[in-house]
């Protein structure tokens, strides 16, 4: 029997997250859940895509119906009928939602803008998927720690690091936000930023600071990386390691991959939907040693990166897999995600 | 028997182009041709679309074959097989490339950016379809152009228009571009601008002027645009010709249709290859009457805009079909262009 | 005796109303308002000018006098000692405060965020200074707004000015605002913008509409003006006439002059206080006819622009000079502007 | 008697360096040397400043003196009158002007874009003052390269250091630029960067590697440093090495010195000519201790951060002094330039 799953937040990572549970072919998707008759559900009628959608305040079922959706029921009934729910409410409202979600005695997984306290777990689905396993309630790492960890797990399993310094470069709003934005500026954090935190929380072994500096962009972070590895690697054993996992791509500057945006039009050009894409890109020319510390750069495509980690905590809360290594494997290949080797 | 068509230049429209060839039923995409190693290419090789490439400089083969296109010829080679070559190669390339299609007797579209005196017509589908019947060289209007000239020969039709005076907020560089960007400027160019001389060369019985100004976006132009009509209408006349035109989607801000980047977004949800979208938007709050004449703002999507046009200078360049009615409805048709009619 | 002049709310507004005070010989800066730690007034100490400093909330002056400000009262005491008080708080801030100055009977000039009502006459200094003799609350236009008026109210006087219709596109932002921007978008509001509602609340006998777009941008707004005289002018007769305004600057794109920045960049190198233009800027190259209609681009420098006229409102509420002619000619003599002339 | 100085280019850095010759009690500014009748040379006509220009070509004089400069005299005329010229015209050029500063037995110093071979000594006036001393040719350090340096020279000093790992978030143009430009792109360069190779080959003891990241931003540079030091030391250690700089500042995020913009708008707001800051800062907040390494974040303003090291050049190659502390005090003092200490 497949897992039942809701998405309660039908907005960027709300709907992204939808695409994605919808290729797991041994999950159904059972609905999802939004309040106002925002461009994505306008979008979702126009696609004509067969979804049940419901609707979380009853007085806005009407609002809903007036541009064509065809409204199942309200939160609660969508509760009822899933096994888990994935929030991506706005920050915040994940909180509130959870007592719904308790009342109905119903799993549930978060997103970054939640406060830790929501769940019993704050997971990453390749660094700690078994600290995930059968627990009702998880919280996933925010776009930028999601794409880091990737990275920095890659070589902690097969070099052991010892310390993170990151230096990130942040998109400052997704394409089509108009509540956030910068004109002509750098800003910048105190240090450590909650990316550096929140890896040592995933990472206990780890010891990791850094520094966040928001820019006008809307296309990705990129991020630069140094890691210090137990012992003296090389640039290849470091490039074969980011080669070899399902989630990272090898590209090269001096092929075209330059900047964010770069990979999000690389992305388009592909045909994923949305133009998404669910790795990170490690670009070479950039992995280099700093002494003994390996030194590198990334792009975190921050709309889709954390489809397939959160896809990865339905499987380690419902426990449909006991081993990161079963569950991730299935994720990859349900969303066509597999090593992309060294580039030629 | 299929038109055959060839597209040369496989940049941000030569794709664009292939991918609107593609759908058109009557039509067969005999392939592709470029110089180099794109990421574009790179992306066709991803994608695994099988799709008949030829390489425009044989000493380039190689280049082209390292990265996985199995190359089927020089670009002679395909002028050979085709109907008609679509060319969208670098603004002065496509006069250089004449010379071959001439060699071969083959007829020729270009883009926007070439010099006038490349084609023997100027050419828009709709407003002068009837001028490239049978014609050996056409050459599209640009994107701006294009997409003023649906709005304005819509009213034109309707309405009769006299006078068109327009000021474009264009966008400087499409997604990725390195080779051009402003930061924080608003670059203004004397008056008139070529979008108003191009308009009044397509019709010749408008008096047109307008401004240019570059801002750092890069997700669509918007162009307010005041229209001077024959005779005194009405904002609803105005709002349900733009309505029915299949190429036109009349939006409100108040649903959220508030920028160039809504609208991308929008394409994205919609599930549109590339994200791409080949309607200009009307901002149906911004259509109102300025004493007797109309004005309003639309929005241009760069990319895509120029396809269907583009597509409707095949149908009269091989005559495939009279009149505009009958052709510019095919190129809909394939395309899944149809009116959207009034916001409800 | 010289008119006393406090100013409240020492941001960005506030303190080029500071510097434009205490540049008139006949006005005395009694002192600035503010409630936080601000940069400005961290700068206000590090450079050491001499300047009497109040605070609005009592339980803030340690704050300021933490940074080295030596604070001489309270809002109420600066209200006591002044004429007129020129209100630059944020927006909302002014209504508030102005039942202070009702207590203490002093009159006070508002700035355009608030709202209407606060004031008896919605001013412009060459617009419509007569209305504003005498009164005891006067607002003054925007920024966008006050810019428009000065070209319009030109041309009006020179030649009858029946319609115009104006297409904005909008600094999004001030240098170094956090609080609001805009990545990759063009954004834009319903027509009629307040700027064409308030042009005919200031210039009744005018019908106006106009577009707002947001660009992300920060050094000035680019404005598109199509006015409608009365009577056929050249577009010599409205260069001229431009030339010979004290307060706008006819500029030339081919001698650089191409763009908002290209202007602030140009005020920088002037030496100019700050970095700020008084003026607004008429692009030579794009003043043009349409048919019967005149149509130009103005460039809005949104810091300083509304400097003049609000010195202006000074003189009309305390009736210091009975014209409009007297009163912005001393204005325009103690900030150094005078008719630039055509360009050479 | 005073040391006779020419400014050749009078762009962005041109301006800045004339603007700090002219405040050296010790140094004359004979002239500068341009050869367009460019904006610098308009505001330098309108600001009515006392300055003799040359032209570099003959048949440009009457470029000139058509928007009001008096040439004085030829590139040559310059260099006869002169001790050294300060070479600040665009890349490349500055190799072809050396044959003259040859053929006429004079000093130069030209800035960063230049390639290495035009110069005896790669210059910086804290780190290598010596070097330079009685040589000929100098050539600066580019800004970004200056401002690093400035930073990593006074942690070396005091504490000695081994490594360093740097981060540039680059400003991709300056205000007004029209000929660069990005939009919603963070484009990546290959590692190591210039910047990174630059610090070794002034300070050649330190181990250094680094990634540049261009963003759509023109007012200042954010980069954050990893330094290693030769032996533990403490954060207050740090602050007050920085915070003893006549060209450092140290500045709080929390008192709104947020962003690269934040300190342009306080160098405006200081009164500072052109809004220029000659000093870079450090961010108070981000200085932290990653394991036995220093990690912060400094800012670079990129268009006045040469000047004093520039003018430290000058002091070295005509040997006004014999050590680097007397030299840089003496620049200090004339720019204004004094430690600032700890913030309160």
């Amino acid at each position: 029997m497949k897992a039942r799953v809701g998405v309660v937040g039908y907005g960027v990572i709300g709907q992204r997250l939808t695409d994605g549970v919808i290729r797991q072919e041994d999950m159904e998707l059972v609905g999802i859940c939004d309040v106002a008759p925002t461009l994505s559900l306008r979008a979702l009628v126009e696609r004509g895509t067969p979804m049940d959608v419901y609707c979380a305040l009853p007085d806005k079922i009407h609002d809903l119906e007036k541009i064509g959706v065809r409204v199942r029921g309200t939160l609660e009934d969508l509760i009822d009928k899933v096994d888990i729910i994935l929030d991506a409410t706005s920050a915040g409202s994940g909180k509130k939602n959870k007592e719904l979600y308790m009342k109905h005695k119903k799993k549930a997984i978060f997103q970054g803008g939640e406060k830790g306290d929501v769940a019993e777990v704050f997971f990453h689905g390749y660094a700690n998927y078994e600290k995930g396993l059968g627990k009702n309630y998880l919280k996933l790492t925010s776009c930028n720690t999601t794409g880091i960890i990737r990275a920095v797990d890659a070589l902690d399993r097969a070099f052991g690091i010892e310390r993170v310094v990151i230096t990130i470069i942040r998109r400052v709003a997704d394409p089509g936000d108009t509540h956030r934005g910068l004109v002509d500026l750098a800003l910048i954090d105190p240090v450590p930023s909650h990316q550096a935190t929140d890896l040592m929380e995933i990472m206990p072994h780890v010891q990791a600071t850094g520094l966040l500096v928001h820019v006008p962009t809307s296309h990705g972070h990129i991020i630069s990386i140094l890691a210090t590895p137990q012992r003296k690697v090389g640039v290849d054993n470091v490039l074969d390691v980011f080669a070899a996992h399902p989630r990272i791509r090898v590209v090269r500057i001096a092929d075209g991959f330059n900047s964010n945006t770069a990979l999000f039009r690389y992305a388009r050009d592909l045909g994923n939907l949305r133009g998404d894409m669910y790795e990170i890109a490690v670009f070479e020319e950039t992995v280099t040693l700093a002494g003994k510390d390996i030194f590198f750069a990334i792009n975190v495509p921050q709309e889709a990166v954390v489809t397939p980690e959160t896809i990865d905590g339905i499987r380690a809360s419902l426990e449909l897999q006991k081993t990161r290594e079963e569950a991730t494997s299935l994720t990859n290949k349900f969303l066509g995600l597999k090593p992309k080797g060294r580039v030629a």
